[in-house]
């Protein structure tokens, strides 16, 4: 395997990037991420799934928490709640802060988010590519049953994902194009990723995007899914209920029916070993691990296992 | 006495006016401030002089430094080296960096100058009016005599008053306008003051602003000014250059020539006791303390001599 692709939401993906970039050359990585989350926050362009995948790609990213930057400060929300009631529940910390002033600073002086994604990452010393999914504005909308609109980062953090959902939405999804070099990351790789991701809030606001799903269906490599599910449950987050709102089992097998057909093949966790031979029926190469990847060493492993049941596939 | 209103640059007037505010209630002082030296910094538009003002009569502003918010941290400043080179002269702190947010954020929604002016000072339990100027934007320039052009932050800070001054300019002055209740608090002061605050590049970006010169000579109340020179120097700042390149003396006579016969009296320092006979043979009654203000109870002397000296010239 020389080039890697992964779409990725933001503290799942990270975490098998992370190892991903221990099992390859980090130059050999391309990630497009969501940025169907991002969302102004006191004025300053915070792209959640990017800060994510660039923090811990850098390797400053709290091991275990996986979003923000270890050790981080958070004086500036502290002196924020001077002016700003209501609004501290996005944990923003100082360091995080100068990324978001940096990154509103060049976008209002005309630059692309894909220009200054690439700045930033580079600023952290990643060496992989980091594209986000458009520079277009995408926004995830949440409908929740009870007829609320809300915002990803108003419905995930502030209301604890907690809101009953009726439906997404992704907002400009459809006059969007692909970032300069997403296609291209597409066709070029050798080896295409899912990460575990939430597909329906982390991959979907990238697979809707015009052309992205029709070049990764035109692949001639693997495409290999890591399981976001473990044991019947979801590893974070409100993957479950919206599985089973969308009727689909909390299993690998709702995973890639989620993916209507997408995957060549799936790592799943070992507690899921009920739905090996149900994924191997559907076609699907699968191989079992430990998906959950609360160590550096337990992101290598999941790593790993996804770039040898590509070669697997690769060979057949 | 019961209403002042004061014209005021940074450093210089704040430490007069944090005095002022003990010797009066806070309420019944107006602040008139300059934005000449407004300035962007990574895109956030600091009010360098406005925020002087509001951090003193706060209390949250280091006695002695006079700018900034004591013990304010610096990471966002650290953490943006990592996108900017060069541009950390200015030393903003997280606190700071809060209030800078808030500006830039209330502006870019349509807010003025002045509308967020009040609200920070309102946030910071100021209860002194504090107005900008003007809701335009007018800009100190800085020629130099080797024909660079600085803004005044660049000049101030970056380079740290150490170029021959040639000329200033004051862009935008001519088409500015005060903002609202600015002429409304010179015309309705029972005393107005200048204080201890460089005339060139504080005071005169003010004064130039269509109608407030013509409001303050139309004044039916008296014009008393602090001195910013002690001992035939100025307190702070590039000061004495000026003075001497227009022409003036670096005095008190200097001073009030500098201000073309505005002022109707003058507190000066008792080591420029020789000027005394000078100013009051020019008309301007004159009283004398030490008018470097390093304490609050030196700044209160100060405000007191300066209500008193006013009350003498009402009297007259």
């Amino acid at each position: 395997v020389t080039r890697v692709t992964a779409l990725a939401g933001g503290v799942g993906a990270a975490k098998l990037l992370r190892g991903i970039i221990r099992v390859i050359p980090p130059p050999s990585l391309a990630v497009i991420v969501n940025t169907g989350d991002d969302e102004r926050f006191y004025g300053l362009h915070v792209s959640p799934d990017v800060d994510t995948t660039i923090y811990t790609l850098a390797g400053v990213a709290p091991v275990g928490r996986g979003w923000g930057i270890a050790g981080d400060t958070s004086n500036v929300l502290g002196a924020l709640e001077r002016f700003y009631t209501a609004d501290g529940w996005f944990r923003l910390g100082d360091q995080d802060f100068a990324t978001h002033v940096r990154r509103t600073h060049a976008l209002a002086d005309g630059r692309t988010l894909a220009e200054v994604t690439a700045e930033l990452a580079r600023a952290f010393g990643v060496e992989s590519r980091i594209l986000p999914m458009s520079d277009d504005t995408v926004r995830t909308i949440v409908e929740t049953r009870s007829g609320e609109t809300l915002s990803f980062q108003e419905y995930f953090v502030k209301r604890q994902a907690r809101d009953r959902v009726r439906r997404l939405r992704y907002r400009g999804q459809r006059s969007a194009t692909p970032a300069p070099g997403v296609i291209d990351a597409i066709r070029r790789a050798d080896l295409l990723i899912l990460p575990p991701s939430n597909p329906f809030t982390s991959i979907r606001p990238i697979l809707g995007i015009r052309g992205i799903e029709h070049a990764l269906r035109r692949r001639r490599v693997p495409l290999v899914a890591v399981s976001p599910i473990a044991g019947g449950r979801a590893v974070r987050g409100p993957l479950g209920d919206m599985l089973r709102a969308a009727g689909f089992s909390v299993s690998p097998v709702g995973i890639a029916e989620a993916y209507r057909g997408l995957l060549d093949g799936m790592v799943i966790d070992s507690s899921d070993q009920r739905w090996l031979r149900p994924l191997e029926r559907s076609g699907l190469a699968v191989t079992m691990t430990d998906v959950r990847m609360d160590s550096i060493p337990r992101s290598v492993a999941v790593a790993r296992a996804t770039v040898a049941l590509a070669q697997e596939i690769a060979g057949r």
